[in-house]
C-alpha cells in the first residue's frame, strides 16, 4: 500500500538454485534456515573446497557463524586465504559441514547407509579487511569451539591480527541434506536372517585436561562443565 | 647384485608433491602409509571435491578402502559419478577425511585450536567397470560401515549393481596432517587467569536399535557387540 512503510518479513528458507537442488534423493534436501543454522552450529570442522590450477582442493578448517555470514580464518600465508585476497570479485568456494548420526545396517548390502545431516554452501569468499568485522569474526570462531569462550580469553593483539587472514562466505546459495529414520530394505528381504537396524553414534566430551601451567586458583569455567 | 632377483620393498610413505606439501605448519604433515590408512579406516564420511562449471563442489559421501585404492559409490545418476564416467582420463578430485579429537582452549583467542587427524588425497577418479572389482569395492564400502558386515548381508543383485556406480581413486598423491598435544600459549600469557587445557571429544556407539520386522530369533551379531 502506498504511503505505508511495511517491513518485508525475512524469508525463513534459502532459495533453491541449480547447484543446490540435488539430482537424486531430492526428498532429503531442505532449505530451511533454522535447520541449516543448527547443523552449522553443531559441527566443529567444515570442508572448504576451492579450485587451484584447475583441480579441486578440499581442506578441513574451523569456522564461525554470525547470522547469515560464515567466517574462516588462517595464516595470511595459507593458500585459500591468500588466493581469496587476490581474487576479484571473490574466490569461488564450496563449504560443507557434515554430522554423522547413525549407521544403518540393512539386510541387503545395497541399502546400507548412514543417518547424517549436512550443509553445502556455494559462493564467493571475500577477504575481511574491516577491523571491526575481523574482530567479530574471530570472536565467532572462538565461540564456535566453545560457546562463551571468546569473552574468557585474551583477544588477539595487533601482531596476531596482522598474521591472521579472515574470509567471509555469505549464506545465500545453501542447502541442507539429511537422512533420518531406520532401515529401508526391500519387502522381499525382510525374512532374511541378517540382523538389521540402526547403530547410533554417540558424541560427547571427556573430562577437561588442564594445562600444566595454569595460574593458581584457576577453576574449570562454568561454560565447560555445562557441556 | 646381478643374477639375483631382489624384490624391491614397498615404500612405507607416499612421495610428497607440490600439492601435498603444506604452505604452513609443515611439521604437522606426514606421508606415512600406515598413519594414512588408520585415519581413512577410522572415518565414516569423506568429503569429495570436484570442479563443475569452473566452481568447486564438496559433497560428503561414504567410502571404502582396499589396499591403496579408495572407492566411492552412488547412484549412476549422481553428478560426480556421472561426470567421472564421462571424463577421460579421469575426473580430477580431492578426497578429504577428517577426525576431530579434542578442543584446545588457550588463554589467548589466537591459540585456540583443535586436535585433529586428516588425510587429503589428490588424483583422478576412474569409473569402475570390471564386475569383480565393483563387487570387491561394494564389499569394502559395507565393511567400512561395520567391519565384517559385508559377509552378513545379501549381496547386490544385478538390478542393484546396474543402478550403482563405483569410482576408484588410487592412494598416490596423499598426505596426512595432524595436531596433537596441548595448549601452545605465549610465555607472557601463562599468568593470565583464563582456564586453559584440552577438552577431549568422545566418540562411541549407542545401543543397536533393531528393525521392527526382524526375522524371529535374529540376534545382535558379534561384530556389533564387539564395537
Amino acid at each position: 500500500m502506498q504511503g505505508t512503510t511495511a517491513t518485508t518479513p525475512e524469508p525463513t528458507a534459502y532459495a533453491p538454485t541449480d547447484r543446490t537442488v540435488p539430482t537424486r534423493s531430492a526428498d532429503r534436501a531442505s532449505y530451511d534456515k533454522d535447520l541449516v543454522h543448527s547443523i552449522l552450529d553443531e559441527g566443529y570442522v567444515c570442508h572448504l573446497g576451492f579450485v587451484r590450477d584447475g583441480a579441486p582442493v578440499v581442506l578441513p578448517t574451523l569456522y564461525g557463524r554470525v547470522g547469515e555470514r560464515l567466517y574462516v580464518h588462517g595464516s595470511t600465508g595459507s593458500r585459500p586465504l591468500r588466493m581469496t585476497g587476490q581474487a576479484d570479485p571473490g574466490l569461488p568456494v564450496c563449504l560443507t559441514v557434515t554430522l554423522v548420526d547413525a549407521l544403518i545396517l540393512a539386510r541387503s548390502a545395497f541399502h546400507h547407509s548412514i543417518n547424517y545431516r549436512s550443509v553445502v554452501v556455494h559462493g564467493l569468499a571475500h577477504d575481511v579487511t574491516d577491523p571491526e568485522e575481523k574482530r567479530l569474526a574471530l570472536d565467532a570462531l572462538v565461540d564456535h569451539v566453545v560457546p562463551g569462550r571468546a569473552q574468557d580469553s585474551r583477544p588477539a593483539n595487533k601482531k596476531e591480527l596482522a598474521a591472521t587472514a579472515v574470509i567471509r562466505l555469505d549464506l545465500d546459495e545453501v542447502s541442507a541434506k539429511l537422512r533420518t529414520g531406520g532401515v529401508n530394505d526391500e519387502p522381499e528381504d525382510l525374512a532374511l536372517p541378517h540382523w538389521a537396524g540402526v547403530l547410533p553414534l554417540r558424541k560427547g566430551y571427556g573430562s577437561p585436561v588442564a594445562d600444566g601451567d595454569l595460574a593458581p586458583g584457576t577453576e574449570v569455567p562454568g561454560y565447560l562443565t555445562a557441556l
